[in-house]
């Protein structure tokens, strides 16, 4: 952990980033319901609203999209990820360089980190390499800490998750991005273990504005510094509605209700 | 993806790649109804027809042949490929560097990524290597984005051409070259997964004129940019009147049965 | 081995570490009975005691903290470890290169190495290069020789500590860090096997503040040079009371009973 | 491929290569029938016959023994190989860099490939490395192409072969050292599988003077260009004579009665 | 092989390495019956002696304990090897890198090869690396050719061992350290495989001073350049008498009942 308020990332100290790199871990099926939503162009509109402090996108529509936005959006490069196609155990592939996400416009990068899979350790010393590649750039770095794998029957248990965050703060992350524990309680025991690393939701599948609105809440309640968001913004047929909600609750303590009006 | 409208591969945005690179492939077996097309000085004086935008081999044919045509054909150099003698889960060996690609006059490179395979991880990271080198050289880069190995069963069906589109464009491929998925609306889907990675079909084994055509036809109002043929074009005894169809309909918009006339 | 009797990680040729990688090694669990005692900070507050000659954590956690600390504390970098997560056969990663480890101001190294591990060939490589790197940077090297896996039934057998004693003295650590053998004799064995490396004990879990010092007088008469003590501090609710013990046992002889008073 | 025949590996065009490798790939059981043909510096006196275009050995014997002869004879360094103690599926060490061959002398390289076996990825891999190096210094390369293993029952058929040559053009070798096909046709079938990569026969374990002649001579029919000949030179008691013979059938043209006079 | 008769580690062409690595290759089970003998200094002591051409230890006793014996003794750093408690297929780890032993003072570098075992192919390769590092700084290369595993049911064969001399010089060693095959005959044949290559034997365990000194005699005679001798030296009380003996068989030629005396 490094200091990151000041940087791109952040937003008086907090996080939320808009996260659309589904096409590589979920593929098409997750454009299903709304076809336009496979276009990047659409979520790349949607990063500009306010409340968005970066996109995550992998190399390739980074480098397609991105030079449209790189005066009105910031750039999360993520740097590993790994198609559904995929049926050995939990793995994922380093598809960029922290170089070429520099040169491309990156002001974060992220990392996902399967720890308990039989993978944890190649996946692991990938990670410190670009962690210590994004500290010579000075660009944060966010890891997306899912334990998962052999070492794992439940992966969104109090305790999975608090490690989740835990590993994030002893490997170097800046940011640990988790699961939701399920409970207000079990996202403080996570807080609590990540010290001075910022914890910020998962956010996960698509379900109704104030079910998810409460748990953003409950997470900013417990101490956490924000949301990853995905499908929960894009799969809407309005993306821009959530957004503002959720500017209201994570940037300005606002009430769910509060947030919903 | 980046701009690649400027490149050789490209032709008013479009690309016809003849591929010749099925001694490694497929081995002598794929010229054993036609002996002469082994020899690739054949194949080299079929790509100087206009309608073809670059030629597809490996390394060591490049170097022994493309010298002598180098004024007349663009060089796509194939960066990786495997003999049919392999029995292992879908693989693929790197071949050839990019640095050595470019020195023998590449204007383009290409690279296999069998997703699915339980060596996908392996492979995509050789491509983001292959990519970002490609990158330093401004050399398009052809992703032959075949899903394949222990997790599919039908690697044709619509969605998983869909994905393997999708696969391209997340992984920073400038083109993907796919199977055909048997329909118009399979190529619209996958066109549509694909953003601005111009898609193109992977011609496969040899049919008649008029199927061939169709397909191609259907690829390109699906929105495809193109073509990457090989045996429906050097196993023939004229290699040059199917290439004289093809241009008709990739880059002038004719229906098959005026570019059979 | 080199003389390291002049560096930050000695006080009179005696060493004290105090450990606190154990959110990494075992997981939130370990702070489950003292809350509090998850906060580095507190753990950095009890390592200014002099009779710490140096705090043992991981990259993250020396980013985080360490600034803040740097006038008082000397720093240990561990370099790998691995989460509790992890259910193959003992291995480890490498979180943290020696460049990075010597950029946030490391005084010394620690790297676990699994002797009779299926791994112990590749962590010993590992170990080559850390150590010699660290050579470069005169920075003392800290070997957490600990025999487990496949080879091994007992590892806290007598033979199997004198073994792991000898690894490091062989291999080119500075320090031997061991678990006790049960006896005062036994640890006498492993301080003759490690010749010119000093042998400290590993503190393992919680005991008698009466216990714990009798084996660390046990291990002071044997020829011992110290301690590497984490749990046994940190759990308790007042750490510093028993590094005040620990510091008149180390570094002025005293019995226990006089060190208890 | 690249043009070769103004290289010492060749004599107008054509190729015999003396291969002294045995040591290592069959151990001292080959030079059990004559003790004294263990003694490299007996076949680098053959290898000064005007018939040999080059001596290949490994490089301990090159290293040991060519610097007496550097005048004399031409330097093939075998770059791979392994023991015959080896029980696993075909696979072959990496023994010599290229830059370190370069400075023993060699002026042309020898690698070895098991297409089919379950190391074919690896060991194609790894003679991309030295083919690209040995362009750096402008040195032949010479592919041992033998498929073998998992995916092979017969490694001498027609077919096998065929591919052999042609797995030697698509690689970039610029000779293919192949076993003989058991006929001229089948020969004629590799040559033109092979394209510009001149094809030679390995000369396999020692038979009559004849019948090895008459294979040679059906090789050079066939339109290939030489030979590569261990046993069948050394392990004969004056291995001068059938040199004369193979410089008559090779660089001479004569029948295989001619050159037995 | 190049010319080493010049350098440290010869005396006349011959070699008596006194090696003391056995800490790390059995563990302090070699000391049990004369605990002094681990101390490394005591075998420094005894390599003063004027028939010891060099001491053969790991780095870390290196490090430690030749700074005060430099001006006395020649240095032999063994780069790779294994703890006995290792249970996998025989394997060894490189623990010291040329460069670093270069710097630590060595004047030869040793290497162990197990041919036939499963690691085979990636010893040679570190092998290779090892020797061609050395060659840099003109550093002697002494391999331990341990035909070992796999492969493998009687390790000491006269044809096993001929074939482990064999290696050594195909491979590039200058110096092959071989068991002893049980008789001069044996040894002669190993002589012969090894060509310019020295061959030196292996001591193995303790037995009875003439026991001993007739094996090293029958080496002598067979055209042997010597020995590597540990336990037979360091395990005795007084390590100096039978290297007065050894002296007089290996550098003066005399027999074993002279040497006796």
């Amino acid at each position: 952990m490094i200091p990151i308020d000041d940087s791109p990332l952040c937003r008086d100290g907090k996080v939320l980033i808009l996260a659309f790199d589904h096409g590589l871990e979920h593929g098409p099926v997750d454009f299903a319901g709304l076809p336009e939503s496979a276009d990047p162009e659409r979520t790349f509109e949607a990063a500009t609203h306010p409340a968005v402090t970066s996109i995550a996108v992998q190399k390739g529509i980074a480098e397609a999209y991105y030079p449209s936005y790189e005066d009105d959006v910031n750039l999360l490069m993520k740097l590993n990820g790994t198609s559904n196609l995929w049926m050995g155990e939990p793995d994922t592939a380093v598809n960029c360089s922290v170089d070429y996400a520099a040169e491309v416009g990156a002001s974060s990068v992220g990392f996902t980190v399967y720890g308990g899979s039989n993978n944890e350790i190649e996946m692991v010393e990938e990670f410190r390499e670009a962690q210590e590649a994004a500290r010579e750039y000075g660009l944060p770095t966010v890891m997306w800490s899912y334990p998962r794998g052999q070492g794992l029957k439940n992966d969104t248990s109090e305790e999975t998750i608090a490690y989740a965050a835990r590993l994030a703060l002893e490997l170097g992350a800046d940011v640990a991005k988790v699961k939701y524990p399920g409970s207000k309680t079990g996202m403080e025991h996570a807080v609590q273990m990540a010290g001075k690393t910022k914890v910020v939701m998962s956010g996960g599948s698509k379900t109704t504005d104030r079910e998810f609105l409460q748990s953003v809440k409950a997470v900013m309640d417990a101490g956490g510094k924000g949301l990853a968001v995905g499908r929960n913004v894009w799969q809407r047929e309005n993306p821009t509605a959530l957004l503002d909600s959720l500017e209201k609750v994570i940037f300005e303590g606002a009430s769910v209700d509060a947030a919903l009006e």
